[in-house]
């Protein structure tokens, strides 16, 4: 159950960073899908490491081979999985970190659920890697939503304190588009430059940075979405939460609205071209966790990655007393660029579960 | 599934606000627990309106009839249920509403959603007064974990952007009881005559203020929850989400983590008592979606009450022409003091849930 | 999660037979649907006791009591809570039996899993009773079935070995009328009278009989169902034996398919007013867990009453010996009689939701 | 949400049976128990088709490989995914079979629900072939089940009206072990020499034949189970319906229980040796959905295999009329002596799932 989400649409994740394959398992897709394997592998491209010195040299090809679900390039309805075979493994880079967690990592507590018996090296099922199969989940996903007109994007909204331009009220998918085209994906590509300076001086000091991830969705019908506990904050925080490093997410005005009054945070509605929409967005396009028809928009925090050249104080578990560590391999500077990606994945993925029921088999195209 | 949350502990909420009752059903709950109604009845109490200028006139006894799960003062292992019957409504106040739907409310979603078929009156099934049964519920739960040296307490920590204190890293019980004691939950008395000030001020002018909740639980074991989507905080995020007016969720250092550098922000281990503990904790208490033996720490935004007396624009759903709207009625000038024992109360039917397997029937006493 | 089935329009039982109340909770009803008072205490009556000699002389109005989801008389979206208070109690009746748990009663399986903690008087939340509320949530899901021309009836098939008629290839809602109407659910009256017989002669020798029901919904829709594990069987069957006394359930021809060739078991295809349709149904109408438009066919085992007046050897929990019990009080030399309305309850609730996606909000009448 | 059950430890199932490749996902796992793939394979074997006569030439190794969850041999606490390459297919045997739909097989129900957009090729996802991953599942399961004494073991208790022994009161592993050793499954050897012949007697006809399989769990705890809708008989019901073929499923005395009368049916407590037992065990080791420390015991219905040699009459669905059918390739004149390690692999999985809070992770061996 732990690492799987998603009520009808159900995405299950599994591997381990150093064992033979990871993967995903997708189960209750609409049937007669396209699987554009030349758009997907496009998108993965994006949270790919190794593509400059912000990320770490890990380099893996990362294609995903289709075990089911998919005939002649369709889904077909049964339960689909895709799996990537690892490579590139430097396990013996993680031999000395058994008996002293990396502070920020989950090495303490694994170990304290698992005792030795998880498989830990490089990070084990904890690790980043294993969102390379959510975004096969979610660049598929992208793909049938895009085909019923429903578009998710997303850019690094600030990083080091650096803030990049906020997404217009009513963001395109031309716009959303651009960004995913750039390497450095901003809207604003002087701020974005800023901020690689920033990683980049982290790097040198052997530290790390964190960032915040603007995503949004547009196309969404209004009326999307359960009362209370199944609303659309509550199913896309439940998933956006299993992201590793995502340490806080908001909707709309999130922490911000905490600081407005009533009448500057109340999103005023009127008529245009029959349509009923706001002036503001200031509830990210949710009231009452039902879609309003506005644009879906959503904040997500994503803390500066554990892993540092720096040494750091941590403790040996075997002899419960302090030591010094250094963590050795490869590591980014910052992960919140590569994670981009990841949050439009796993937003695509809940939006596709809870748009299940207005789904039909599709034939056409 | 709308209105239920937990997966082995299942809170499921119903009523309308100006329905016949209100009320909660648990299923789940270990046999043998004490339900002390007096210290419920003190919980309840924090959340109830009516007791000053601060809130609402609306006066609600609010007390729980137990129609099943409970004998002789302890719970027997079958579903419990308790219900509030209402009392004190005026409808008629609702009545011009039913066209007219308030800015910053579930009037058009739910519109959209079931066309004029919902029972919208006070809000219906998405009133704020649907947290009464959620806090029959944590308050239950509160009294089972506090049997096991686990306690949840809260203050609110941010009315208007005025800031209270914040948690020490390791909160006692006893600062727990005394907040909760307090008429204004605040750390810092000072600052709550500050944010008192703020909200009387708004309410002068016919708007109102929001705030921020922080939220904390100690006494945790650790490793406590599941890798990625069962992480301890996609669970307590897809319950918090689902309380009206709740529109940001973080843990530990949050959308501040974002602005560190992981040489700030990793909490370095070490060893006190022959325990492992750290020297912060930015983490909330939670690596890796797994509970590390820390104070478990998350905030929550609660945007500004949406009920303004301040004329509003709003559209005619029927004419689909822009009409001002006037809400009449009794409002909260704000609603964050009264949402602190509900962000108590939704963590403690989370945190109780995962430990369920962890839980014995209790006999002792 | 014990007492709750379905997964998106979910039925939740509550209460324990000596309790201060029964009730229900559904979760996910489509909003606007009709809740015929008067039908619903036709179908209620079907199963409540103390009609005549056949069944326990306990009275119970057992009148709903609607506390919220329903608006001047119809469904409004939000979560629907009805409860049955209780009366006429004799719980004095139960007292000794709590250490001398009753063979084939859940006391001793009880008292293992709860000790002494659990409300046994009457059987608890064990006891059949608890199929009050399971007839209002069914008696509701047939009415909203009704409305799209889906009927679910049932009948008596076998009483102490005696055998009523079995159901035609394809009955008709008038014929589930007829059956429903008479106070001896069968089809061939004949045989009514012997198997009243049957119980009478039982009863007077303080035993008990058992029997079996056959169950079929007319007008689903075909395509329904989900491969494997969510199959219409696999729905069905995990709520079916969630009723008390149910021991088997089989589906078309069931066990008998067993001793068929498949020459014989093989429904063949042939096409009547260009629909689809099979000549024979010893599937059930059910293919690969999907319906396939014919009549869906199903046959439940009831065990005999496992309250009798005859002494019966039992053990002294507390003194690990053994022990002769006479059952006290009033009991049913048959309940199978009586189930008969809850199995068609049970049937409409999962049917009507594994319709969900189907439904529309029902405004017309 | 299709092919996957069990609350806890969850098991989902993919492929298709002309796919790359079928497999398992199985979430949950208790940590460090062994993976002894040799008595998985030797397990798995005893559902493999073309050993002899009795069954399809079709050759299949079926050797699982562990793409995660395991590291050295054990589980690590992640998720379990195990796959098996397809291989020696024959697609062209299918090909006319997209508009001819065979009786008694899921061809129809899926082009009903997904027009031709289903991978129908040797039964798709709907094909027995499937039962092999299961199996994987099952026999994991069963590892770790023997490790706190628990067995599951099944028997052929009936081919075509032919009846084998039945188990005795009490089962012992190494009755199961008897059994499992045999290449027919039954207790009685010369029983199963005259289901061979019968068996062979059909096919030499082109006909098939079903049968009846009786299971056994033994060593279980009492007190396992939830009351109504999560008792032993629901989740146990609920997977074995999702078998391929099983049209009926009973506990104890099943559908015979409903011809006794109460006082033939009711189990008498007794103490043996301080523990308390019943003398006979019509209720199959529960009562009110809950273990009550006697054996497990359930018995499922299989249909004769639909596949059959004999001209059939069916549709060509294009053209809405009447057509024969001679169905092509190999096929397996009875497949319920092979159902049976799958049986005892679902029962496995179940009960595993069940005793989730009652395990631990298991360093020793």
């Amino acid at each position: 159950m732990s690492s799987e989400f998603g009520r009808n649409i159900r995405v299950s994740v599994f591997g381990q960073s150093h064992g033979r394959a990871i993967g995903v398992l997708i189960d209750g897709l609409p049937a007669g899908e396209l699987v554009d394997e030349e758009e997907l592998a496009a998108f993965m491209a994006r949270r790919r490491p190794g593509k400059d010195a912000l990320s770490t040299a890990r380099h893996e090809a990362d294609i995903p081979i289709f075990l089911s679900g998919v005939k002649d390039g369709r889904t077909c309805g049964s339960p689909l999985c895709a799996v990537i075979e690892n490579e590139d493994m430097r396990s013996s880079d993680y031999d000395e970190l058994l008996d002293s967690p990396r502070p920020g990592h989950a090495d303490y507590t694994a170990w304290v659920k698992w005792g030795g018996l998880a498989d830990m090296r490089g990070g084990g099922h904890f690790s980043g890697r294993l969102t390379a199969p959510l975004c096969i989940a979610g660049g598929i996903s992208k793909q049938i939503l895009a085909r019923r007109d429903i578009h998710v994007g997303a850019h690094l909204a600030e990083v080091a304190g650096i803030p990049d331009d906020v997404f217009p009220l009513s963001p395109t998918p031309e716009l959303f588009r651009q960004v995913a085209e750039k390497t450095f994906p901003v809207l604003k590509d002087a701020a974005g430059e800023n901020m690689k300076s920033a990683i980049l001086k982290a790097a040198e000091v052997g530290d790390s940075v964190g960032g915040v991830i603007e995503c949004a969705a547009i196309g969404l019908p209004s009326g999307l979405g359960e009362p209370m506990f199944e609303g659309v904050e509550s199913q896309l925080a439940r998933a956006l939460f299993g992201i590793p490093a995502v340490k806080g997410v908001e909707f709309g005005a999130g922490f911000t609205s905490a600081r407005l009054t009533g009448s500057q945070n109340n999103d005023l509605f009127f008529v245009e071209d029959n349509n009923i929409r706001t002036k503001t967005n200031h509830c990210g396009g949710i009231l009452g966790g039902i879609t309003n028809g506005m644009p879906l928009m959503l904040r997500t925090a994503i803390k500066p990655t554990p892993s540092i050249a720096l040494p750091q104080q941590t403790v040996s578990l075997s002899r419960r007393e302090s030591v010094e560590l250094v963590i050795k391999g490869r590591h980014d500077p910052c992960i919140a660029h590569r994670v981009v990606p990841v949050i439009e994945a796993v937003t695509a993925c809940v939006l596709l579960d809870m748009m299940f029921d207005r789904l039909e088999n599709f034939t056409q195209e």
